[in-house]
This record gives structure tokens, sequence and C-alpha cells, in this order.
């Protein structure tokens, strides 16, 4: 006998009360700022510190940034969330921890590399679901500095990168879930309404400049699970987006859907909104927590509220390797989570 | 209006349908088979690199041991796992990803530091009582070695520890929940009742050789705060015990208690049960993600089932930073996680 009314097929999870997204914002950095999702975001600095003494702080700065001005948009008092998830890609996820110090919130650590903002919104999600929560929330960032220098060289090398490489994007993101319906003047409120939930997916890639091919494999295989586990057609979205394949990763998806005979219609990449690639140096795109994170919760939910975008399919895609697996010959796994989210019309 | 039916009070969880522990498994290295619990676990290894290149896949290895070990005793074919929650203390949480790779079952990683198995016991515990698995399981670890490289120094230095350092445990853990009740030999069946999920607590501590008094006062606040919203008194437990504070953490809880009028009775810490801190060099006591999980897992739950202890409370604590952190002149913040497990006698 299972228990589990709310798992639809092998994977996803269908909520009953489908949370209500009653608050979101996005943070970045000077390239986003030159980007074609300027307007999108709620904050953008010129200092690559954010007026903190190193890049990791301006990074835990940005997270608090992110997550305060989410709970102004919502009207909410910081106090009353219940529960936030957040995680990002520093070492020890030292951005969450160190931003969360200045908020007494209730926190649950997450590491899923550049699939957090799914992973968290997921679990925000079935935390109220689950009569666990009235509010939570999902937080999530990167800062392209910081992780420069940990993953990859110091940037006074200068490294000469690859076409393939993507730019890890200084941006952070961060919504608000509620249990309840909100007021709100807006035309649209966006629930939470299935996540499917990946698997780590490992196909032999040990190239760390191809992070895109590396997750590409994980992206096709939790949104062919979805399709299958829910019944939905590709078609059926307004827009279906992986989280930051770039180019490259964005290429494989097309083909392997391709070659099952799917024609993505409305499908494309966080990694390929965030920059102008013929006018910002990025190569295959951005990357990053924060990239997902900030295209989300910036310009996608914007484009959901005012009755743009009603249907969306987010799959954030995260590569699972360290700088010492790598160092230890080991491939690159990855791993894709999604959430479903539709419109409520009001 | 609050939909939350299952939260109490301000930080703690009620679950309606008590998810079942029906596996646990223990592995540990040589340091743990010579301690006074070493004829609880479920697999011992003389062998630091457990039969692999490096520390950081042996301890991939210990995970995927845990956790097929656990699913064994459950008489569960993996497959049948809805949920795993896992994490570690190397940098992107390695251990728990590289080991996932040869495990096909949906996967949400978690950065709680040494609180993991706290945290990930929550989780599953939260996505059963809210019907989104039937089977979850938790999994974590540590190594000394792999721990000691990365975190301080490498071992060839040799470098001399000072008394109130703590010894990383070589040891994994793991456990399956399920929703229904399994048959079973055992005379009882423990089941995740409560939990009380903490903050992030930063009193300014910078000693990076005191974690313990570093994650002290997140472990008072949460053990304050469980006893407060359940109402439950300490001395309703059979056990209570924190997750690795080691001999200075520990006084530190029991003083606090002390000057708010209550004598903690049945209080331990897993970091003074692990090893023999007479006969075996680890100073204040054990440490890492793997010393909760494997005494939780290992010594703790047996007891259990043998109808031995019957009221548990795991308030399992981490430390937050990073070697980076530190470097950049940060406090050390603490967290702390609480799980409530109560014997269901049959």
């Amino acid at each position: 006998m299972t228990m589990a009314t709310k798992k639809i097929g092998k994977q996803t999870l269908q909520f009953e009360r489908a949370p209500y997204v009653v608050g979101f914002a996005a943070v970045g950095g000077k390239m986003e700022g030159q980007g074609p999702l300027k307007d999108d975001f709620d904050y953008l600095s010129t200092d690559a510190r954010f007026s903190k003494e190193s890049w990791e702080k301006a990074e835990s700065e940005m997270q608090y940034k992110a997550f305060t001005l989410a709970c102004d948009k919502a009207k909410l008092p910081q106090s009353r969330v219940d529960l936030i998830f957040a995680g990002d890609l520093l070492n020890q996820c030292t951005a969450s921890t160190f931003s969360l110090r200045e908020i007494g919130v209730p926190f649950l650590g997450l590491y899923g590399a550049c699939s957090t903002m799914a992973e968290g919104t997921a679990l925000a999600a079935m935390s109220i679901d689950g009569g666990f929560a009235d509010y939570t929330a999902a937080v999530t960032s990167s800062h392209f500095c910081a992780a420069e220098r940990q993953f990859r060289t110091p940037l006074e090398y200068g490294v000469q990168r690859c076409p393939s490489t993507q730019w890890t994007a200084t941006a952070a993101g961060s919504l608000i879930l509620s249990s309840s319906q909100p007021h709100t003047t807006n035309k649209c409120i966006p629930r939470i309404t299935h996540a499917t939930l990946g698997r780590v997916c490992d196909t032999g890639v040990t190239d760390v400049s191809a992070m895109g091919a590396a997750m590409a494999v994980a992206a096709y295989e939790t949104l062919y699970t979805h399709f299958e586990d829910s019944g939905f057609s590709p078609d059926s979205y307004d827009l279906i987006l992986t989280g930051d394949l770039g180019s490259v990763g964005h290429k494989i998806v097309t083909d392997f859907f391709g070659k099952n005979g799917t024609e993505l219609k409305n499908y494309t990449d966080c990694g390929l909104l965030l920059y102008d690639r013929e006018k910002q140096d990025v190569h295959s795109g951005a990357s990053g927590c924060g990239c997902s994170a900030s295209v989300l919760c910036g310009h996608i939910l914007r484009k959901m509220v005012n009755g743009e975008l009603n249907t969306v399919l987010l799959a954030a895609t995260g590569a699972l390797m360290s700088p010492t697996s790598s160092g230890q010959h080991e491939s690159i796994p990855g791993i894709c989570h999604i959430v479903r989210i539709d419109n409520y019309k009001l």
C-alpha cells in the first residue's frame, strides 16, 4: 500500500495545495547590469565587492539583499518565514551560512551546485504542501570572482578560456512561497504545482571546460522523466528553461529530444538569456547557481505576474564535481531538478 | 489563517504519520573499530582507503556501503527508495555525489556540516509525512584523512593539536524511513515523531581548534526551543544526545541549562561516545558528520530496536565556516537540528 499520494510516476511530485509565489527578487553585478535582462533585476551593483571586504563576503551580501528584497516585495516581515532553503558554490556553502547569520530564521542548507534554485524551490514547496510551514524561502547565489579563484585559477593569471566555457554569474535570487493566496494588484499569481527530483547522471565527461556537456544528459533525463511521469506534453508549456547549460548543453538537449522525435519548441536556457553573447565575452553563456536563480526571480516571474508567461518549467542543472575530484581524474556527475510553475489568474 | 498544521511553537514539526526507521547501518575505520562502540558497526575497515585510490574516494565508498547495508537490513531493493538526502564535509559534497552516482535514486544534496544526519533525517521524515514518498534515506559521512588535509594541514606535517580539538570520525551512517509499519522480529520499531529545525547562531568564536565551543550555543538554543515548543521536559527522554560537541561543548551546554535551573540528567554527546578518550588520542572527543551518523545508525538505533532505549533526542550540531572564511578573520557560525525518535512497541 502506498501512502505517497502526491507522487506520480517515478520521480514527480504533484502538490495538492500548490504554494503561491508571493515574493521574488534578483540581485546582480556589473556584467548582469550590462546584459539584456538588466531591467529585471531588483538591485544591481557595479562594485564586485558590494561594499564588503572580499568577494566571498560580497556573495553573502547578495543573498541577504535578495532575501530581504523578496520579503519586502511580499510585504512579509522576515521573522514570518518558517524555513529557508539555501546553498551556493563556495566551499562549505559559506555565502549562505554567513548571510543567514543575519536572519534569525530556521535554515536547511543545500548543496546542489547550479541546480540549487530548483532544489530549494521544490523543498520549500514540499514543506508548505506537507503542512510544515506557511511561508518558506529559497535562496542561492554565485559570484564570478569568488568562483573563479576557488574552482579554477586566480583572476590575476588571466587564463585564456576556451569557447565551451561559461561565465559564472555574479547574481543571487530568492523567492518566498506561501500556503495561502496573497492580496496583490498583479494580474496573476504564480504557483508551484509539480517538482521532478533528479538522479545523479555521469556520462564520463572529464573536461571541466565543458560543464554544459557534463550536465546536459541529466537535464535530458529529468525532463524526459517529467513528461513521462506527468503526461504533460512539452508543447503545453509557454517556456521550458534549463538551468545553465549554455549553448553547448542547450544544443545537446535539443538534439537528444530531436532524436526521440520530440521538437522542443519553447525551449531555452537561463545561460543563454542572462548575457548578450554577441557583445559580452561570455563564450558559451552564463552559469552558476545565481544564473537560474536570478533569471527565474527576475525575468521569468516578472513575466508571469504580468500574464506574459503562464506555464513555465524550470529545469536547473548542476555539475557535482570539485577541483579535488577532477584532480583525481574523476568524471563530472550532473544533476537536474525541475519545478513547474503555473499562473493562477485573478 | 495558518495551514501549517504540523508546526508547533516556533521551530518544531510534529509528524502526523511518524515515519518508521526500517533500516540503519554504520560504517567505520580503524580508530572506530578500536573504540567502545566497535560492536555496533555493520562494517569496519582497517584500510583508511577502503580499497580505493584516495581518501576522498574511500569516503564515497563508505557512504555507498552504509546506504546499501541499510537497504539490505530493511530487506528493501535500493530502487524502492524514493528520495535520498545526503551531504558531507568535502568541498562540493563529493563524498555524497560520487557515491550516489552508483545508486539510481533521486537525490537532494545537503550541506549542514556535522548537523547533516539530523537535517537529512528531518527532511526524509517530512517527505514521508507530507505524502511525497514511501521510502526515504538519509546518509552522511566524514573521513579523518580527507578532512584534515582539506580543513587544516596535510597529515604529513604532523601538526600538534591542542586539547580542545576533536578527532574527525572516519565513519558513515545511513537510515531508511518508511511510511508503513514493517514486518520485523525486533521488539520495537523506532519512529521519527518530531523535528526542531535550527537557526544559524554566531557568538563570535574564531578559534578553529574550539569547534565544540562554537557549536554549543546553537545546541543550547535548538534544545531550549525544542523543549519550549513541544512542552516535553528534558526528563522525559531516555537519552538526549548532541552531535559532536566533545567535552568542551558538552560542558558548555550542561552549564547553560544549569544556569537556567535545568539539570540535563540523561545527556551525553556523540563525540564522547565514539572513542575511549583515556586510551585513544582524540583530545576533546570525536567530530565530523560521520560521528553522529554512525553513533545514531549503529549504537543508538540498535539499543532502540532492542527496547533498551525508547525515547531519544538527537541534536546534531554543525560548524558552518570554511578555511576561506576563517582565513578572512570571520567567526564560526553554528547550527543544530533536532529529531526526536520514539519507540513503537510491538
